[in-house]
């Protein structure tokens, strides 16, 4: 267990919280709610937008840039939105010295004032479909903060996207759907479930919402992306119509997706453990650290001039050599443990002496994670440690799930199952079934996976005939 | 002339508001003030940004994200920060349906919150020095908004290092800003002029302000980036210490500088020209735009064939096929002059016979900019073309500086000269010589060049001695 780190096993909450600070993922801010993002911890951020923007400029996605500020009258125009963020809301009242006429809040998300803009810049067919993606800070008002999870200013991205048909709408929030498990699993090698959110969870103003449900380490669940079909909705509320090819007038059909910070919390929560971080070699800010060994100056000379020539094979790497003189080769360790980083690389007097080096994995803990390599080969060594961590941490997770996953027919099962991890049952649609067991449990239902088995059963709540089977857990 | 386009020479500040909007770099946005970035304006933004986010990296700098909400007791620390930025704010009073304790000020600049982190997170000499930078939207109460030049919300990134020694920082303002110099000239084609501000242009709670300054089209200054020598000033506000390496306790020595999205509406000003815009090759979201040119269905099969190619061989270059049916080659031709893309390259069926195609430079009309090239080298010839376009660009906006920039001795010239273009004059050091010429002609000190004659002249305004030769102009 790392200095100062509580087990997850003690206490989960503040397990995450240390490790979050400790590893300077992120600090509070001086004002509540907000969090100030460390560069460590930001550049992990950097890399997951990084993928994520290729994503969706190969889907067809350009970026730009919408105010921060939202006329509150816009807000108003969507009857279910502004319910919905209203006591979310961060509002200004004055500006540049005076009162204003009309208070703009700061915004919760963009599709009003996108709607806005999307109506007067779309006028045929020819306009669509209109494919934009912001990349911004958006603020909801916090009561109980947690870095990461919940802050009231949080980065994002969102896609806003605008089409001359229904079904190219619902092709389009399923793309994006899969666009982020795929990046979920593939980058982040955190598995999830794809689905949709249920009446009472979807996002205010949507016609259905679905989202991307993965599960943390202490078995809760965390909603990791949205993607919503709009219907018509925001484009009655704004008038964004197009004229058709034959001449008429009709109402586009828009959405709206995105993943946040937020997801740094799922990376850290999925993969972590008691000595700090681990991160997915895919993401991680350094992907291995070089940590030469010595006790004298001339094995010094020696071992650093080694782990030199390693830094330099290791080119496409993001590596670190970490040849400080003040630091023992033991705290070094702890240090980039705690950090998360994947794979540390030893080169010790007797390595050198045998022109080896000594790799260790960081998500297979002593002898068992350790490996010696011929120096002339480590950068093909390196890379192929690199590739079997990321499969390592993402079959583990998949691992984790399943053995706290469990189907259930009944309510007392499915009441138990939700202290464990995720409870698939069938479920018969209504509000008050779902009602029930958030009000003895606080689990919801995640998602209705799109993946649904052939033969139908019960509903584990009340018993009467289920619709579909649904993802229930408590979340974060 | 580009259509529905206003000549320069005819109102240079209506030209530049059509070609901003006609070119589809930014529209108003709702809340007065503001304004959304469109997707080809946010592109060259992208281009800014990436280029200069690895030149910050390269000198050693990481980014972080510092929050958007600044308590307003944290502004009153420094008295002339508060001073000077106070008119500008907006201020949150309500947050999450309640009002607040104390106000927020969404973040004119983060001197002040990053201050109060850097004061915890630093404790030794080992700590420095800190090098951080972010990019962030900003906001700062515009009464007179103009698109990219001055709005209420801009995007900027702000770096903010904190050092061990006067001198270190020092260096740290002055590396900084020939990063901003370099990047401008090299990068953007946009000549500059680096300086020392005057007392009455610096920034608000800083030792010394620096800034590049550009010539626009019309001959009025444009300040393009700054950095900011703050001494100890915001190290005693915020109690930013540090342990020696001999266990003394000391304030640190702390610098600011930062670059924003005008500096897109100086790429626009001073490359610009009366058919739209004229973008750098190095910054052009669309470096070269293929236009295949038919009459009829067999033509058009071998000119969109032989076009392929062309965009096939072009790898590397930001390369658009425009095929559209609906519009002819001069309509295209003038929509791609519009939004200045550098090179433009035809394909028509008697090219396809000779196996050439033509290259038109956007920054020589007619003829002159036009040669055909064989199609088997396009690529070689395309590279070619816009590295010239590039060297050009640069050149004749210095050829355009130093027409319109003049040495004058006495206060007549002065003012005569500050009409034209920019006046390099000596200058006495006293705030009443800086504030008679800008009552008499708007015109202020733009910067106080690194660059000095070794002979020292009269203040043009007074006649007493000159301290320094300073760069006066009116500006945006």
């Amino acid at each position: 267990m790392a200095k100062g780190l509580t087990p997850r096993s003690e206490d989960y909450a503040k397990w995450y919280n240390e490790v979050v600070q400790l590893a300077e993922l992120a600090d509070y801010a001086p004002v509540r709610g907000c969090m100030v993002i460390r560069p460590y911890g930001y550049a992990l951020w950097e890399n997951i937008r990084a993928d994520l923007d290729r994503r969706f400029k190969e889907t067809g996605h350009v970026n730009a840039y919408f105010p921060l500020f939202i006329p509150f009258s816009f807000l108003e125009k969507e009857a279910e939105h502004v319910e919905g963020f209203s006591p979310e809301l961060a509002v200004v009242t004055h500006g540049g010295g005076k009162e204003l006429e009309e208070p703009l809040a700061v915004r919760p998300t963009s599709e009003t004032v996108i709607g806005h803009m999307y109506a007067k810049w779309i006028q045929s067919h020819r306009d669509l479909p209109l494919l934009i993606n912001q990349w911004a800070n958006v603020v909801r008002w916090e009561m109980r903060p947690r870095l990461f999870l919940r802050t009231t200013e949080f980065l994002w991205q969102e896609g806003h996207t605008a089409h001359a048909t229904r079904e190219e709408a619902e092709e389009e929030v399923i793309r994006m759907l899969n666009v982020y498990a795929d990046f979920a699993e593939q980058v982040a090698a955190v598995p999830v479930i794809k689905g949709l959110k249920s009446e009472s969870e979807k996002f205010a103003g949507a016609g259905a919402s679905y989202s991307i449900e993965a599960m943390m380490g202490d078995g809760r669940a965390l909603q990791s992306a949205t993607s919503h079909d709009l219907g018509q909705n925001f484009a009655r509320a704004f008038d964004i119509t197009f004229q058709t090819a034959d001449g008429g007038l009709e109402l586009c059909w828009t959405t709206s997706w995105g993943m946040s910070t937020r997801f740094v919390g799922a990376v850290v929560m999925v993969h972590g453990d008691d000595q700090g971080l681990v991160l997915p070699p895919r993401l991680a800010p350094i992907q291995a650290v070089i940590v030469p060994i010595w006790r004298t100056d001339d094995e010094k000379a020696q071992v650093v001039e080694a782990a030199r020539k390693v830094e330099a094979a290791l080119a496409g790497v993001r590596v670190k050599l970490d040849d400080r003189d003040q630091f023992t080769p033991g705290y070094k360790y702890n240090e980039w443990e705690l950090r998360g980083v994947p794979l540390r690389v030893e080169v010790g007097p007797r390595d050198v002496k045998q022109n080896q080096v000594v790799l260790a994995r960081r998500d297979v803990p002593g002898r068992e994670g350790k490996q010696a390599v011929p120096a002339d080969g480590v950068a093909d060594a390196v890379r192929a440690a690199l590739d079997a961590i990321q499969d390592a941490l993402l079959e583990r997770a998949r691992a984790f799930r399943q053995a706290h996953t469990q189907e259930v027919e009944d309510y007392e099962a499915l009441r138990a199952a939700v202290e464990e991890g995720f409870a698939l049952a069938w479920w018969c649609g209504s509000a008050e079934c779902e009602e029930r067991l958030k009000e003895d449990t606080t689990a919801t239902i995640r998602c209705i996976p799109l993946d649904q088995p052939a033969d139908k059963g019960a509903c584990a709540v009340c018993g009467r005939g289920g619709q579909s089977q649904a993802v229930f857990a408590r979340a974060y």
